[in-house]
């Protein structure tokens, strides 16, 4: 069975590592020249919306997933007509727009920001009457990494953001988090269900730095609610692979901030330390293949290699550093590669992760498990913002 | 950094998959087309020893590694009078004759059982006479997987057995081990050493069907005389790499059957259960990486798939079950792919062990590991042969 996918970035190429060996073969389309899916599978070079690539691959897949959800929601849709396509085109689409992501979330009662649409300077006092200040302003469509977004502290800052980002946008209030979590699970196509014990995940200027997993200090109850609001998304999109589902834990609740219909930076643990990767659990789901156990075996930091590359020899010799590189040119704020770290117990496997932190140029410091903060609970914010609301988003209509 | 291997068979397919995460690249040298590695790396096809392929192979690779013994050992030196080959021309010459295998081992004070070489019929009165009756008759070179011998229980018998098998044959005694063994570990670039706990293996029809690891019921002592013996071949050899040698357990003691110089299917339970897999390992030995860590997460069943797919999506299915296909065209006797079966205990491991083999088409009963044994240390070979020696081999000259 061959696997279509669209990108050939590290997701891909985990994708193709984790299922070829389930018998799978990949062909890939992707416009740049030596992606990191070279020599992983037939790789079709070309735009996501070349209707010869997009014949060439319908032609050859049994199936077609993505590797990202910037991908053309038309290309899916013209190849949905003539192949499976898992996620859906429905899913990809919800996922895509950041104001069709909000309503679905408000729909499925699933507490998220406050936010509002904003189309232009005009909006906006409206906006900032829902969201409050601080407030995020965001595009609503194809940012990533941080990419297309910025926080507001006062309406100059935020008339400022729409002049620089563009007509097609949403305001949010700010969040003032406890800390930044995950939800992955995987839909089989067989309606059946496995979830991940939840990540904590560390940002710095937009990209994922660190997560640990599974999250220190979370009960029962945290990892249920999470799992149920994922699998109200996974219900209502009739969703069938792996999904992402961002969040932001405060005062003891979740809150959905964003999702990706994808395999997620936050899962990368998972290759080292789950019963089954997400890679794996998304070519099984999209091939028809049951789930695997998402069990972890034990607590694993997972840390990016970003911009610029570690000495490879000294990082490989860190016992319990598990490497992954993905053969990408070096260049400030791109994700070369992570390393995943696994040993007998969370504190050794911190101090290992402080070794290999160290190994990673210019990584700063490690961003420390909630469990290791103020017991007083300050949140490792600096920016002071008003209390956030529960309740379903307002204004976006 | 680029790693030519000869061979693009299966163990050459989970060598890239273990090595491209590690940012190595891989170029296979493979007389067969659409061989297990297609689409891992680029694959030069022709002949072992083809001086053109041999060229590029030199030309492009950093290194060069093998996945099988039976390579031409002039190809081996003329590449290796280029680029660095790991392990060394010597150590494969070691492995590729019987005669001089036991001849190592014979000099390293390595328990081996007695061998005479056997040239023709006119050698056989004085080679059974060394070896005594049961006595296995084995081509010296390029036998595997069972091909190339035969056990003998009568001088008729051996007589017949010369006569199918040609000139340059080796006479060993039979040995009534209590059961089979192997040890794998690892030799870096710099001297270090990495050892796998012990495997405990069963064949049947000269093929390995299942095997368990840790292998049960193996002392500390077992283990570091395994390590030994495994240490002082890597010593001689100036090895870097992994090696693999099989092992017959036989009161309370081991005896070295034959070395394989690169990763071995007794050690494909690695991947799923130890720290570090053996095609890890073998990967960052050659090219220079320190070694990762051995250690056995759990107990582990390996069973292979011999020659007939089972349903894919009903053994998927399987909780536990790894699943590692090698996309080959199924023929008899043709290993097409192994699951590791890791589990919370010994007793869940073969419960789900029990599961699996029932999926193999073809795979009749599965052997025991040796814990259920009758307690009364009973042999499972039921041939009668004569106490075994452990002095070193005799007439062997």
């Amino acid at each position: 069975m061959t696997v279509g996918v669209l990108g050939g970035g590290q997701l891909a190429r985990m994708l193709a590592l984790a299922g070829r060996p389930l018998g799978r073969r990949f062909l890939f389309l992707e416009p740049a020249s030596n992606p990191p899916v070279a020599s992983l599978g037939e790789v079709v070079r070309g735009s996501y919306d070349d209707p010869v690539c997009l014949n060439r691959i319908a032609a050859a897949a049994d199936v077609v997933t993505f590797e990202f959800e910037a991908v053309p929601a038309k290309a899916v849709r013209r190849l949905a007509a003539e192949v499976p396509v898992h996620p859906s085109p429905a899913a990809l689409a919800a996922a895509q727009d950041r104001r069709a992501e909000k309503r679905l979330f408000q729909e499925l009662g699933i507490p998220t920001a406050r936010s509002c649409p904003v189309d232009g300077v005009g909006d906006l006092a409206a906006a900032l009457a829902a969201t409050g200040l601080p407030a995020v302003v965001k595009t609503r469509r194809f940012g990533y990494d941080g990419k297309g977004q910025a926080v507001v502290r006062s309406p100059e800052e935020a008339a400022a953001a729409v002049k620089a980002l563009g007509p097609r946008l949403i305001a949010e209030s700010f969040v003032d988090f406890e800390r930044e979590l995950s939800v992955l699970g995987a839909a089989g196509l067989d309606g059946s269900r496995v979830f991940y014990p939840l990540t904590e995940n560390h940002h710095r200027d937009g990209l994922l730095r660190a997560s640990y997993a599974p999250a220190p200090d979370v009960s029962a109850g945290l990892q249920a609610e999470a799992e149920v609001l994922a699998g109200k998304i996974m219900d209502r999109l009739g969703y069938v692979g792996v999904l992402a589902v961002e969040l932001f834990q405060s005062g003891g609740r979740l809150l959905a901030n964003e999702m990706a219909p994808r395999v997620h930076n936050s899962g990368h643990w998972t290759i080292d330390a789950a019963g089954a990767s997400q890679f794996e659990n998304h070519v099984r789901a999209v091939t028809g293949l049951a789930l695997a156990p998402p069990a972890a075996r034990g607590p694993t930091a997972m840390l990016n290699v970003i911009g610029e590359m570690p000495d490879l020899p000294v990082l490989a010799a860190v016992p319990g550093a598990h490497v992954h590189l993905y053969d990408k040119t070096p260049r400030p704020g791109r994700k070369l590669g992570h390393v995943n770290v696994t040993g007998p117990d969370a504190e050794a496997v911190m101090e290992t992760a402080a070794s290999v932190w160290r190994l990673l140029p210019g990584a700063g410091i490690l961003p420390p498990p909630s469990k290791s903060k103020p017991a007083d609970g300050a949140s490792r914010r600096t920016l002071v913002s008003r209390p956030v609301a529960f309740a379903p988003e307002l204004g976006d209509d």
